[in-house]
């Protein structure tokens, strides 16, 4: 495709943070940003050129968004069917395109895809009624996990299963359609970041680290403690994945990393990711400038990583302690202006070069 | 002072690159930004909470603007004197404070403010009439440059005289008031960018060398290549300007370097300058952010700079080359969105880090 040149605009679905670091990251590139959410005052629109507020099966909106940039992309991966079709129809250009968006807002195609490809995954069954899940434990074994087939994120939507008591609470909490996962004695959580551009290249960041607490990504390091075999199976994995599905835009895979060096696919997250905040301080490109890159048919630019890293996210009232983390000498504090602190919202996060760089020291001869 | 909190709105007076650069440091803090700008469709807006277009003199929109914000700064230092009190009456806090810009945007109060702190200038004289000028010039001596007192930027408003015959065709050309200077034989142009915080804590930046083209920046790099004890007093200046004016919020001073090694205030910027644009990528903290933390009165970031950087101004139709600067590995590009790439218009910026960083390298063992 012809590179879209600055001064066009970029459209993004969705107004939270991944949709306010992305607008600002078009913007450095001279393009305008124009967020389409159903949230008025939202993150994103408050460092966009413009903003509709609509709801996202609103098809006059969703024409007149369309129409007014040169490629749609999506801060969320549960963009509804009809949203992206309602969009193609209008002459967008949608990037990822749509069926990758659909394979990754559903675990169960999710999953599928994976094993498809070849990539390990934990063992799963889908849960279609109360009978499909006293059939699948057996095979399973506990603990399971029982999750909702669509729209779970940051912990939400899933229940473990401890016994066969637990089977019944499971499914009259999450219904179906669900997927049930077999539990993985993993010894780390890493995620791999990478871009594929319009011209096929494709560049990748290096493993994530990441720990969780509640459901939630609390930290990220890198480097992940790994290992090169690791690093490059990583890599193929997610070159793989974005190959098949003619991707192109930053894609994450996080995985399960096995005692043994095996990695095991989790989920996909057809976008910018949490665990890759850290690459606004930490790495030679942004992941959010590489997404723009790869979605307006750029070149991609470097993911060098020159320091060791770590980003912290701040949720809920950890946003409180921002004075402390400003005094923080090489602390780079990202806040996401959020009006309401509610528990397990993540408010913003901090990145540190590990350890804080040094002054490069001239040699005045 | 109380630090500004995050979800606070920051002011900004104008719309061009400057503030678009300072309202994306805000919003990475947490901050709204709002722009008063007398152009639509600007720079700036396209990446602000909210933005007013009236006229800087309008003082229904600044009373508005100033009750909206927790704080007031400008992206330029010609802020009319009527503008800034229009906005202190309505009971804003500006920052820097209304004499720093008043005393920055008439040369001869500069260049006397300077003189009377003991630092060295280039001789003048005030030239109120054509009498003024033809008495200056056998103190000043040929060549020499008449300027405007006012609204002169990027070379605009300045005559060189070589000769008594320019002499009547250069007042002709500028008029009254002006300010005669005489030329220096300077070996390299450099300046110094540093804040001062709420709490009176100064943070520099290392000297900048510049290289100018037709009265434009074209390049800034570091090190500047003079030595431990020039910075130092570089700094030693740029802490008694910021002392004297209790001024708030980043500086620039450029200077001319003699051979000698002696420093030549040239003029101040009581703002965000071009040459330290490096500082996005350069340094642990932007002069954007720097300056944010500052008015905000949060503490100042860290200024280390850990590799040698340049920046290059991409004006006018440079700015067309944007593919092949995308394509290099390591040039971080910024355009700013100006619509229109008119000769001598500062349309983007690029800074390189020299060389460009390498990965580290972990330690498997």
């Amino acid at each position: 495709m012809t590179p879209l040149p600055p001064g066009s605009a970029i459209g993004i679905l969705g107004g939270g943070q991944l949709g306010r670091m992305l607008a600002m990251a078009a913007a450095q590139l001279g393009f305008d940003a124009h967020i389409f959410t159903d949230e008025e005052d939202s993150p994103a629109s408050r460092v966009a050129a413009r903003t509709i507020v609509a709801d996202y099966r609103d098809r006059a909106a969703l024409q007149a968004f369309a129409q007014s940039v040169g490629v749609v992309t999506s801060e969320f991966e549960n963009v509804p069917a009809e949203t992206a079709a309602a969009l193609v129809a209008a002459g967008a250009r949608v990037a990822p395109n749509p069926e990758a968006l659909a394979i990754a807002q559903d675990r169960l195609s999710e999953k599928t895809f994976f094993n498809d490809l070849g990539i390990a995954t934990a063992p799963f069954a889908a849960i279609d009624s109360d009978a499909d899940l006293s059939m699948a434990l057996p095979r399973i074994g506990f603990p399971a996990i029982l999750k909702t087939r669509r729209l779970g994120y940051d912990g939400q939507g899933q229940v473990r299963i401890r016994s066969a008591e637990d089977a019944k609470d499971a499914y009259a909490q999450l219904g179906a359609p669900g997927l049930l996962e077999g539990f993985c004695r993993f010894d780390r959580e890493v995620s791999v970041i990478a871009a594929r551009g319009a011209d096929g290249a494709i560049a990748a960041y290096e493993l994530c680290e990441n720990e969780h607490g509640g459901g939630i990504l609390s930290r990220t390091t890198l480097p992940a403690p790994c290992g090169p075999e690791v690093e490059a199976e990583a890599r193929a994995i997610v070159e793989r994945v974005m190959q098949r599905l003619d991707y192109v835009g930053v894609l994450t895979i996080e995985f399960f990393l096995m005692q043994d060096g095996g990695l095991i696919a989790n989920e996909m997250a057809p976008r910018v990711h949490n665990s890759g905040h850290w690459t606004i301080e930490g790495a030679s490109t942004s992941q959010f400038e590489q997404h723009v890159r790869a979605i307006a048919g750029w070149p991609l630019g470097s993911t060098t990583r020159p320091f060791p890293v770590e980003m912290i996210n701040l949720i809920g009232d950890a946003a409180d302690n921002w004075e402390a983390l400003a005094r923080e000498p090489g602390a780079h504090l990202h806040l996401y202006g959020k009006r309401d602190a509610r528990k397990g919202r993540k408010m913003g996060h901090v990145t540190r070069l590990l350890p804080p760089p040094t002054p490069y020291e001239p040699d005045y001869g």
